[in-house]
């Protein structure tokens, strides 16, 4: 046995059934007000499910002044650190958001012997190694199914149901802001900014929409995914990541004459590079998506993931992928899965890294091209561009011709290629003389 | 604390990390040749995510002469219940099927100290509260995702993922022949009894259909997931059941006509009564799906669920709910699960049915009727008939009159209402002399 089935220690006792399980919550936002509500409104029910009573000790804030309708006000503290490491607190609910200050909550949580229970992603995406070998060292719990796509629980999926299959592919609509821009510019006909400032006004996007809009948190929660789908660490860093800031109104209408609709989606699958050697590629980028597939009907903020894996097939998971009372359900669900640990003993499956795979070249990665451009309208141009991308090995699924004044446009599909051989090949189209311009181009689901 | 909380033994220590774990498995058909085959390709990854090697100890079979490609012939055996007792036995696999000799079995391996992986829907449903009795005693896991749509995780998802939610209402199509059939009705206009034949055929109906074209075998499932989902035992008793068998080419195309398609559905919902107490319901029957929803567009052997929960909302999950695959990796999900168990001890949430609901009365649901009937063709008819369902406070959502001759067709949808009424109403209808026959009474969802 390798060091993954070694570095668990034996097991973790429990304290008896009967006994209460002291919880801290840190943060008060949208989500930890949902989660303080309902773990009053079911307090009763939590206690059968976990065979003890979860109590609160403390509510950690960063603004003790600030008026919060129905909140204990003896619970509040703005001293989160001492919170986290009372003796009578078991497990820890973080659900502050960032980065850093998390970070070091949510290590000291850990190394004092508490479990911790996480929605943030950017924080599990980034530091996903320090964490769970904190988790590991003290023989405790780590989850976080709120951290990607709410409710929807497909980190459970991954951690658990699937522990018996070998996972391909894990693709998917998993942030709700972006899908609901791209939803607005093919439902209106709006440009990219207006939809923005619809999203702004409809508070689906936040007043710095950058980690949406640039596909930072669809690469989070991709790096997630990836890891647990391939038994693989892949961080944040490892995940391709395009945007939809440079999405038009045309390219959206291009798409919808062309029969597609044009997603935000994260890709994760496992692949063989050029060399023969397995490896893992993790992207987030604008698709154009059939319009009679699932995903194609995936409105507003909406999430919908598949999984497929050797011997399940395809799967497919659909739901409210943010919001506070979906996210609260899964560190809800998360917590009464920790606390019954605490209870009865044992610990859940932690992060198995065993696999370790190579991250894939992202020019390894094969996809398919939708590329618009305008070229110059006489004789030979076709052959002459057709060559280009028989250069390369590259063939092509389709091509489609129009005038357009004295120029003409081509719209080309290509087939299935290699990443970098695709991009190659756009960028020499883009010095073609036969090309006056490159106006698109997206990859095909 | 209540009983469910004192029930369970605080904890179950475990074997310690790379220690082997003992797996038997009953049963070598479709299901169990794939779990044997896959154990064997994927031996590696297994011991890695449990933390110790899985190693089969026997296979127990009716037929030791009968010729199994591939099978180790040293692991056969036709004495299931020595093997199981085995003290090298961890963990033991029931992929026999039946209900009487595998629960004998079943409950001689819990007894034992074994903890068991059954796929077996039949068992489970109908025999829940002594299976969970005596893994409760014996500390051990009873672990079922397999028996409901199989790699669809939606045993599990009740389980844990919506641990910390309340659930609502879960319905869905978790039947792949019954589906298949409509599904060929529909598309080819083929009767009953043809389309039957043909998925007899192709494989997707057993020799003798009537588990599943009765409803039972979903019936079986609404049973195992209302218990999940609303922590009350039900069992296949409970379950109100219609199969498919009086579905006629004429009632899927008069559903075409009005928008709809008839799918199986089981749902499970938490329902106040009339008394206003809270209770369970859990039927199967078939129903009128409108074309756009989701549900309507589930093809083939497919099977789908929603679940609707008071803070997640409603999510959906699809996938390939039968066949020996999808099957075999709900088993190894769940053996890895029970086999991770061993090792670092702990146990696995086990039924949990603290709430302990009332089964409902099936007349106090509420549902819609899509009520087709042949009428005299005169003056007052429509008035007459209206005063009928009015008579029990039915109000009507549509009503369409068609000519026919010298008689009439009028076809009405109800609002919601009890489901007692509307039968009651169906009845008078039956014997009102403006009414010369009820041809189909259908339930909409």
């Amino acid at each position: 046995m390798a060091d993954s089935a070694t570095k668990q220690p034996t097991y973790n006792p429990g304290k008896g059934a009967g006994e209460p399980v002291g919880v801290a919550i840190l943060g008060l936002g949208t989500v930890g007000t949902e989660v303080l509500r309902l773990m009053g409104e079911h307090h009763d029910a939590f206690a059968h499910r976990v065979g003890g009573p979860l109590e609160i000790k403390g509510v950690a804030v960063s603004d003790l002044e600030k008026r919060r309708e129905g909140v204990d006000r003896e619970l509040l503290t703005d001293d989160a650190m001492s919170l986290i490491t009372r003796d009578d607190v078991d497990i820890v609910v973080e659900v502050i958001g960032g980065i850093d200050y998390p970070r070091r909550l949510v290590l000291a949580a850990l190394n004092a012997g508490k479990s911790v229970v996480t929605a943030n992603k950017a924080l599990v995406a980034a530091h996903a190694d320090e964490l769970a070998e904190a988790a590991d060292a003290a023989n405790v719990d780590l989850y976080f199914e709120a951290a990607v796509a709410a409710a929807i629980p497909v980190v459970g999926m991954l951690r658990r149901s699937l522990a018996g299959d070998q996972v391909v592919r894990i693709s998917g609509i998993v942030n709700g802001t972006t899908n609901f821009i791209l939803d607005a510019m093919e439902s209106t006909g709006a440009s990219y900014d207006d939809a923005l400032a619809e999203a702004t006004r409809l508070g689906y996007a936040e007043a710095d929409p950058t980690a949406d809009v640039e596909g930072h948190d669809a690469a989070s929660k991709a790096a997630i995914l990836a890891s647990l789908g391939f038994h693989t660490r892949v961080k944040f860093d490892d995940v391709s990541c395009e945007g939809i800031t440079k999405v038009t109104a045309d390219d959206i209408e291009a798409a919808r004459n062309a029969g597609y609709v044009i997603k935000l989606l994260a890709i994760c699958e496992r692949i063989t590079d050029a060399a023969g050697v397995e490896a893992v590629s993790a992207r987030v980028h604008p698709t154009l998506v059939p319009v009679e597939h699932p995903l194609a009907s995936v409105n507003e903020s909406y999430n919908a993931i598949f999984v497929e894996a050797e011997a399940a097939g395809r799967l497919m998971f659909y739901g409210n992928g943010a919001g506070g009372n979906p996210t609260a359900s899964a560190v809800l669900g998360d917590l009464v899965g920790a606390a019954r640990n605490k209870v009865h003993g044992g610990r859940a499956p932690g992060e198995n890294t065993y696999a370790n795979l190579p991250i894939a070249d992202g020019g390894d990665v094969l996809t398919r091209y939708h590329i618009d451009m305008e070229v110059e309208d006489r004789t030979g141009v076709l052959a002459e561009l057709a060559a280009t991308f028989a250069a390369r090995g590259i063939s092509l699924k389709t091509i489609r011709q129009e005038e357009s004044g004295d120029d003409a446009r081509l719209i080309v599909v290509t087939h299935s290629a290699r990443e970098a051989d695709l991009a190659a090949t756009v960028e020499e189209l883009k010095t073609s003389s036969a090309v006056k311009a490159v106006d698109s181009v997206i990859r095909l689901f």
